[in-house]
Parts: C-alpha cells; structure tokens; sequence
C-alpha cells in the first residue's frame, strides 16, 4: 500500500458577470484508491456540492464564483492499494464477454475517431499475440514515434493529428494510444491525475493524463508519455477522452493562473512509507 | 396514451468463425415509453442475454451467433404516455444547475465535434431569447439548409461535413441540430428508434435517428430531418451520436439484407385508438 | 499614377549546416505595377539569383546562406498606374470563356478546398446577380462575420477553419473568399504585398494577404480583412494560396527576428503626390 | 522507340441548357512523346479549340455542347522515346539547385496536403539515403500499404485519408505517394495517361493515374499502384493532383457514360513493334 499526500491550488479571476465552474480535482472513489482525509477551502464565501458519477468514480465540485478573485484549495491523504498481476497472465477480452460498462470504450469520441484508424491500426498491431503484451507494444510504438513538446498542441488536436505530427503532450499521448487499442476492439479511457514524479523533489507542474486499458477484468494503467509512475497516479477522472475530463470546466468571461500542486509519499498509519517506483508488474486501482 | 405495435426482422448471413452482435433494438424503458408486451425469435439456438444500461434505458441483446443464416425477430407492443406542455413555458437550463447526468451531453463528440461549431453557432444563435423557442429555431435552421439525400454521406460524415455539404440522412440532420445545440451550451443527444411515418400504409423503411434536448427538466423530442412525427417515434436507444447508438454492432464476416420493420397504431385496452400525429406543443418521453 | 516607397529587412540567425532561402520580396512586374529603381543589399557575400515566374510575374530572390547572422535588406520606388473601372460594369466570365492561363485558378488548393463549400456558397450567394457586386457581396460577407485576431491561427488552418471558427488574420481572410469564389466557378487568387497603411505614419508591421479576382479582362483587387488601401498595395507575389506564396521559404535550421518594414508615398518625377484612399472603384494592377 | 496507338469515346447527355467541357483528353506535347497523327470527331457540329499549358504541354479542348447527346472520339499514335537511366547514377536535387518551374511541386496542394505528413515522412524516409533508389523505398511502401479497392474513395478523399483508410484507386495511390515524397522536399506531381495494361486484350477500363519525381534533371515516372507498366504510359496530363489534372472538367447538368479506351502497340514506320515491359531503369518521357 502507498500513501500520497497532494494538495492542489488553483487561482481564477472572474469577470463581472460571475462564473460557473464544474471541477473534477477530488480524488475519485475506486475500490483500491481511498480518500483517508480531504479537505476544500474556497477565497470566497460560496455554497458548493460535490457530486459522484456512479459509473465512473469521478467527483465533481460545482459552483458559482462571483466577480473577483477566486483560489480553489484542495488537499487530501490518499491510500492506494493496487490490484498487481503478473502481463503474461492477463489476457484479452473478446467483445462478447465485455461487460456492458465498458463496451462504450471500444467506439470513437472525439479525439480519439478510432473508426478512422481501423485499417492502419489491424495492420501494425492486428497480428500480434493478444494479451497484456499487445497492448504494452501499442504503448512502447506511441512513446517510441511521438515527442513529447510542450505546447505542440491545441484543444482541436485530435489522435490523427498525433500520428502524423509526431509531437504532443500527455494529453496527445493518451489519445493515440486510446484510438489505436479502441481500433483493434480493445477498450480504453482517457484518465486524468496527479503524478508522483521521477523527481519527487520538484514535484508536478500540470495534472498528468494517462491511459486504462481494460483487460482481464480491469482497468489496467498505462503511461504512454514515459513522463510518469504509474505506481504514483491519484486518479481524478476517467471518461472517453480529454472532451469528457478536464480538471476544470468554466462558463463565463474568466482569466486563470498556472495550478499549483504538490504530491509526497508519506508514512501510513504503521509508520511504513513507500515510495512510487516503475514496476514491470500490471497495476490497476480499479476492482 | 398511444399504443404502437412494431415489429423487425434482421437477417444475416455469418461467416466461418461466427460473429458477436449488440443488438439495440429492443424498446427502451423509460418513465413514459412502457412494454407492454414484447417478443424475441431467433433462427439459431442461442444463448441470449438483454442487459439494461441504467443510465439510458437503453437495452441489449448480446448473441454470439454460429456460422450461416440468423434471423432476429422482435415484435412488441408500446405505451406512450408522453409528457406534454406548452413551448412557451420550457426554459432553457443554466449550466449551472445541469444534472451531472446530462452534463457530457454538451462536449464534444466524434461525430458533434461542437468545439469546433461554437463561435460559428454563438453568431447564429447566440442572441436569440433562450427557451424551447431557440432549440425550435435551431431545428428549423438545420432541415431548411440541409436536403435529405439517400446515400448521401457515410460512416465518416460528421456534422460540420453536413452543414457544408448540406446534404444528408435523418442521422446527418441529427449531428448538426446536436452539434449547433451542444455548442451553444444546451444538451443534446442522438436517439434513434422506429417511427410512425406520415403514411402508415408505407411504414417505415429504415430505422429513424432523431434528435433529444434538455430543457426544463426533461429531454425533448425533436426531429430535425423533418420526415417523421415526433409523436410515433418508439425510442430504441439514446447516446452522444451515432458512434454509441447503433441498432447493430457486429463482430466478424457477416453479410446483412436490409431490415424489414413495420409499426401501426392499436387500439388500447380501453379500445380507444390514437393516431400520432404532428402537433406544436413539446413532447417528452422522459421522466 | 501612386508612386510608393517600400523598404524591408530581415533578419535570420542560420545554423551551422546552412540554409537554403527562396525570398519572394522583391516588387512583382506587372503592366501596371513598374518598378522605377530598386536596390537589394545581403549582410553576407553571396551569389544570389533573382528569377521571374513568366506566368505570374513573380520574381524570387533564391540564396544558400552560410552560418551566423544574415540580414537581407531591399528598397523599391514602384509606380502604380492602376486600371480603374466602374463595378457596376465588369462582368463575371463564363467558365467556357476562361482563359487557358486562368482556367486553374477556380480549382480547389491546400488552404481553398473549394469542392468542399459548392454547395454553401451556392446557397449563400448562387442566386444573387452575377458581376462585380457579387464578389463584392462575398467579401463583404467574409468580413461581416470574421473578426481579426492575432495569432489566431497557424500553419495548418483552411479556409473551412476559418469559417467555423470565425476568427483569423489577413491571409485566412483571404483563404475564406477565395474559397467562396471558386466554389461558385469564380477564379479567384492569393496575393502578398505590403500595404499603404490607413496610418501611414505607423506603417505596416507585416506583410499583407489579400485577393485577386478575374472579372472582365483581369483581375482586381479586394481585401476582405478590410484593414488596408487596396490602391496602395504593392505586389509582391500570387499563387493558389499562402501554400504558393509566401516571403521566405527557408530549408534548414534558421530563426528569424520579425521583419521590419517601411512605405511611404513619394512625389513622382513630375513632382505629384498622390495619397492612397479608399475608393468606390474597381481596381487592377494587371493587363 | 514504342509506337502506340490510342482510341477514346466519352458519351454523355446534356441537359436543356448545354454545358460547358474542359477536355484533357489529348497526348501531351513533351520532347520524348511525339504525336504523329491524331483525329478528333465530335457528335455535334460545334466549334472547339485546343490550347496548350505551356508550363506543362497539357492541351486541353474546350467546347460548349448542346442540349442532347455528345460523343467525343479521339484517336492518336504516339511515339515514346523514353529518356532511360540507370537509378543508381540518378540523384535527387537540394531545394537550392531546383528549377523555378519546379519549385511549386514541393509545395502542399489539395489532396496532397504534405506539410501535415512532414514529420511522419521525416521519421520513415529521412535517413534513407539519397536518390532515385529513396523514391523507389517510397513507391514501395505505398504499395505494400494500400489495398487497390474500386470504389473506396469518392472526390474529397486526400492523402492522409489513405494513408489511414489503406485503400484506394490509383489516384489515391498517386496522391499519397506525391505528399510523402513533397514532405521530404522532393517535387512529385500528378500525372494522367492512358497505360498500355499487363492483358492488352483487355485494354484498360480506364484512364490511369500516376506519379513523376523530380530526380537528376528530369521527371521520371513511378506507378505505385502496381497496376500499370510505366513504360506503355501515355501521358495526357501533369499537374498538382487531381484537382489540376481530370480528363473531362464539366459546368452544366450533364449525365455521362464509362468511357471506352483502347490502346494497343504498333509498328513504327521502320516495321519494328516494340511491345511495353517492366524495366528495372528509370524512365522518363519529358526532356
């Protein structure tokens, strides 16, 4: 088991006509990922409701900001008790036995039109072993063709571009991903997090978007950026793709600044600390 | 109340190695769309589930089928109460106050790519009252710029590809009434179901794909391609597009005809026989 | 008759391996645009060759830079004796009476992909009456509904994008009437040059992108970003599109600073000063 | 030397308000494809003219029918004398030594749109080493990557459509070919013929499409559809792609028939016959 400590802050100023804002930054309810102590502190005096969607864990923070500035405060104590396979053991799923909670995530969303990648995706990958492996190699084929670059995309970026542009940041790399397993009938979401990075010392600058891949019978993590530890991911959300996950949603005339967000291992109740680590095992948090 | 009796035969020829079908052809449970009687033959001794997802209604039959003939028979009897007001008094719904459950009906989706339509709609629409009336005037934009054409688009076609080509089939006139709506902030998604046509000796030759939209506290009806009474519409399936709402899903070779589909309007169990017909108040069959 | 004064420099920082350049500054000749006097200066001493497209009158400066810093200045004193004509009586040519030369200027290109707005622009402008005002009605309506902003779009926006998204600088003004042009079989071209400002005394800070149109016996000018003088446009180059036609096609590793650049009306020879203004006239530097 | 001879019949029916034909249905005039006769019959007694490009030797007829049937006949013999070379002695050209009239062919066009494939053609074919040998690689790949599959593309399909979807018809092959090759700043251009087949007693069904590289000093012909012998090719017209280059550009209401072609080899007025093969050299029929 690891315990994470994160603490988020996020700083907006609204314009005259107020805004309303969705947030999805609380860590979400799965079976293996539990919230042992939050909390929320919000500059302005607003009522404010946290909802769970049940299908997916996500928790979202609504509310209506007033005029002004507005810095939205979130930390929690998280412990993840990974569920951990052994790759050559997990296998596959044909689409008759999927479970209809996951058959949405073999169909194109927006940024990952899986429809349109069928072909060129059979070709490269349609004649590989199936299983854990299959899917690792589309990971390793993304990471190893894709550069990571900051701002080398836009909101209109969608995995085609990717492909042929060769450069993207995680959210580019989760997409690609995504549209090739989706392509060859393997069922895959988009998740968004905070990471627990290879310098722990610096500390995340963004939230971090990976992938789950459903195998077995789970939602298997995967980081096809290679920026990250799996291992360390708190989740926030998971949905089809980045249209359905953002860590915040805004309606109204509003100017942001950079989040600010911090992540540490601590000791658990026992006293024992464990530190994220790259692991060659499967992980998943979910069931 | 209506009651509608319909009735669907699929037939299809499989390949070899079998194929996997989700059907989505069985009635939806709603609040207002009741079964009162259904029926399932297939040609083939199978093993056949019907799995509901809570979230639509939506219900599928999941079948592995062996190789050779199948034909799927699905007969049913329907009650529609619908829900009915008056368009002068449906409002339009804050963002704010969306339900989280209708809330990912206004992202973006492959084939209502809204991002992309926003400011394109904002100048069309976007200083229009709000209300019922704005939704209505949206539709009527869509069936008065684009003509129904068989064979007009394919599996690719998305709704900017219609609203420049201005051609189309009942799902292409759904992409775009979804698409203008969502990027304008109004939730919209596509339905598609059997529908009691303007001549009933005629019946009807395809499935029909439609179009739903939050306002008040319901989905509406609406059917932007202009060919069908909203009043007859059996709903099968609801979801973002056409990518999540298929009557068929097939896995494997297999080889289709057309589908035979009739409906007709019964008299109910008081003997009284109502006959959908085209009226100006809303409609819903929601909740 | 306007004679103008232009004056450019460039500046690059070429990387250790070269880089090859084609520059498309100098003044284009033209029978109604001379060029009186010009001078080019080359911070490196290099061979350089200026060659002239016979089809178009474009002239390009080509050049292979060594490594280190490399400045590019050119001046040119050009007159403009511009055919001027009454709209109301130039006339739109009949596809059959194109001539050969013009032929393949109604054909869709990279940034134009006119096939794809036929049917748009028929129902948008098909009816109207044929002849100047036409044109004039579709830049008009290209201006009315796109709003200039910087930065607003990159390498890769068409003039679809630009439609939807209904923002952009000059060249994807252009792009958006070309388009419309062509799809309804009106040639139309992209042309670049530096624009007599409505400030003079600012001066322009980039290079313009504007629009060449064949009515009657040649082309005329428009500019559908509505931000300059078309009488004081000096021609540098025109092509399909920004694909054909840009300052400084550069091969190799090379930053660039922005391009300074200066105009100013001078007296001609007979000692008159005319001012470019805006005018109610059909203008062309061609034929 | 090859003599061949070539016979076309295009049919259509014009609708009552005539309609207006760009024909490019003649052999080109190049300097190693020489016509020696040629006949023109037309169904209406209707002026008509034939220009030629003279960038390209394209010559095109260009008539206004008559409401009711047309039939236009063009028969020719021509005779190739192939410019052949060894392609390992064939270099390509840097950007800087490029002709003028060629320089436009590295530049994006419609269906070609290979400023979007540069890093994706970069990471395949960038360390290839240079020359004929390179195009070859390209040709190759393309090959081994689309099925040839009638009636999979329609008139917007582009390059990356292909490149994706792994199906097409020789345009499509062609256009691919064209942007990859362009993508690494090497000019390639569309090209239509008619192509001597693998069965001559079959004859072809219809008009070929093609690829000409600029290599050493001249355009060499490539057939990456595989379908075609390029040494039988007779050229009828060159441009960006296929929006430059159809046999029949058509404005009016006109249905239209298949066409009819034949093309067989002859003896040349020496008695030899000389029967089109594969040929492992480079070949070209321009310059």
């Amino acid at each position: 088991m690891i315990r994470l400590h994160i603490a988020l802050e996020l700083a907006y100023d609204i314009g005259e006509h107020g805004g309303d804002f969705v947030f999805n930054i609380h860590a979400a309810h799965t079976q293996r990922q539990r919230v042992v102590r939050e909390a929320l502190s919000l500059s302005q005096a607003l009522p404010s409701v946290v909802q769970t969607d049940p299908a997916t864990g996500n928790r979202y923070l609504r509310l209506q900001a007033l005029p002004g500035p507005l810095t939205v405060r979130y930390d929690a104590t998280i412990d993840l008790d990974h569920h951990v396979a052994e790759p050559g053991w997990i296998a596959e799923v044909p689409v008759a036995r999927l479970p209809l909670s996951v058959l949405s995530y073999i169909y194109p969303s927006r940024y990952c039109p899986s429809d349109r990648l069928h072909r060129f995706a059979m070709r490269e990958f349609g004649r590989l072993p199936q299983g854990y492996a299959r899917v690792q190699t589309i990971r390793d084929w993304v990471l190893s063709r894709t550069t990571f670059t900051s701002n080398s995309s836009t909101s209109d970026t969608s995995a085609i571009d990717t492909l042929l542009g060769t450069v993207g940041v995680c959210r580019d790399f989760a997409h690609l991903m995504i549209a090739l397993c989706r392509a060859i009938n393997i069922p895959a979401r988009f998740a968004t997090g905070i990471d627990y990075g290879a310098d722990p010392a610096l500390g995340p600058t963004d939230f971090h978007a990976y992938v789950e891949v459903w195998l077995g019978e789970r939602w298997y993590l995967f980081d096809p950026s290679g920026t990250a530890i799996p291992m360390g991911f708190v989740r926030l959300g998971t949905g089809r793709d980045a249209a359905d996950v953002s860590f915040a949603t805004i309606f109204g005339s509003v100017t942001s600044a950079a989040p600010r967000i911090a992540i540490e291992a601590i000791a658990d109740g026992n006293g024992r600390l464990v530190v994220p680590h790259h692991s060659a095992q499967a992980l998943s948090t979910d069931g």
